[in-house]
């Protein structure tokens, strides 16, 4: 092929539109995987392929599953009566890792931005409140992001939810001022669940 | 699912082990992947697999083909009697990038390395030398990487081919002392080999 053929040349291209990679990382990792071809890329094809089909969100909390409801929602021992509100399923892994918190979660799929016109009814603010009160939840964990975007929706749904018999707490000031959740090692992001504060 | 499923912990597994990535990249691309399910991620599966299942070297020059010899080989208009070496295809893909070049290639894959125990027969040297000869190029480019193995590599090429009517030539000093092809901009890599200098 004068340039890499058609499919290399769209696998590229593909790749480099993926968050952290451009075409030069792209062109490195699709050479890399030619070369070690005896079975690796057509494992990556094959993963690729199953998650795209079987993975969806969970009807309950937003994380990602092969199911309608997520295999800590239908986890009878989690039913701790603490549900750990985060803004995304990243932030569930990464307090998953922490093998600390034994509740359930409520992935919000971002923050409230009057700029980018997301409300309390986009990321299912109502919802949340609903599944609260249903659930007769003790504890609302509120693991946002310590950005301003995050601590305002923080404190809208800790507003929302005043008044009702349920604790909400956040993390512990071991998150460090502008940081997010996910950037953070599993020894820090544990340290500030372990000392949550109520709000 | 309690931690990311069985799948998606094995596609992040498998992905953070790509070049240049790492598990937090990784868990971001798949992550990602997931969100825009819509297809992006069943058509990069699709990709890799077809990649996988048909991409090969060309039996002449090394370059990644999916058939015996590349459009490269077989395009009668490339038989300009200039052989470029390189040492690896992404060399080859920044060459061609630079849309300068009109003969062929001879893809090395590495370079000798007295260390790794990679001599004239582990990089197709000979191979390379029956072909100038069978061919009757009339121009050898070494368009090797400016370092001490790639200059080593080419003045052991420039001395085989010593006494044949063939002239051997290397890039321009474009390329920066202890610089590697594929991380220069298309301009520089282009300009070095407009001027090309005799060996
Ligand atoms: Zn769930
Ligand atoms: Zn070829």
């Amino acid at each position: 092929m004068e340039r890499p053929g058609d499919d290399i040349q769209a696998l590229i291209a593909l790749m480099a539109r993926l968050p952290g990679l451009g075409p030069r990382s792209a062109r490195r990792i699709v050479l890399h995987l030619i070369r070690k071809r005896t079975g690796q890329m057509t494992e990556l094809a094959g993963l690729l392929d199953s998650v795209a089909t079987h993975s969806r969100e969970c009807l309950v909390c937003g994380n990602i599953t092969d199911r309608d409801e997520c295999a800590i929602c239908t986890d009878p021992s989690r039913a701790t009566g603490e549900i750990c509100v985060v803004e995304d399923v990243a932030d569930l892994w990464a307090l998953e890792r922490g093998h600390v918190f034994k509740g359930r979660y409520h992935v919000l799929g971002g923050t409230l931005s009057a700029l980018d016109e997301i409300g309390p009814d986009e990321l299912g603010i109502p919802a949340l409140i609903d599944r609260v009160h249903r659930d007769g939840a003790a504890e609302v964990i509120l693991a946002l992001n310590a950005t301003v975007e995050g601590q305002t929706t923080a404190h809208y749904i800790a507003e929302a939810l005043e008044g009702s018999e349920v604790t909400v707490t956040g993390l512990a000031q071991g998150v460090p001022i502008g940081g997010e959740l996910d950037y953070l090692d599993d020894g820090t992001i544990t340290a500030a669940l372990r000392a949550r504060r109520r709000l």
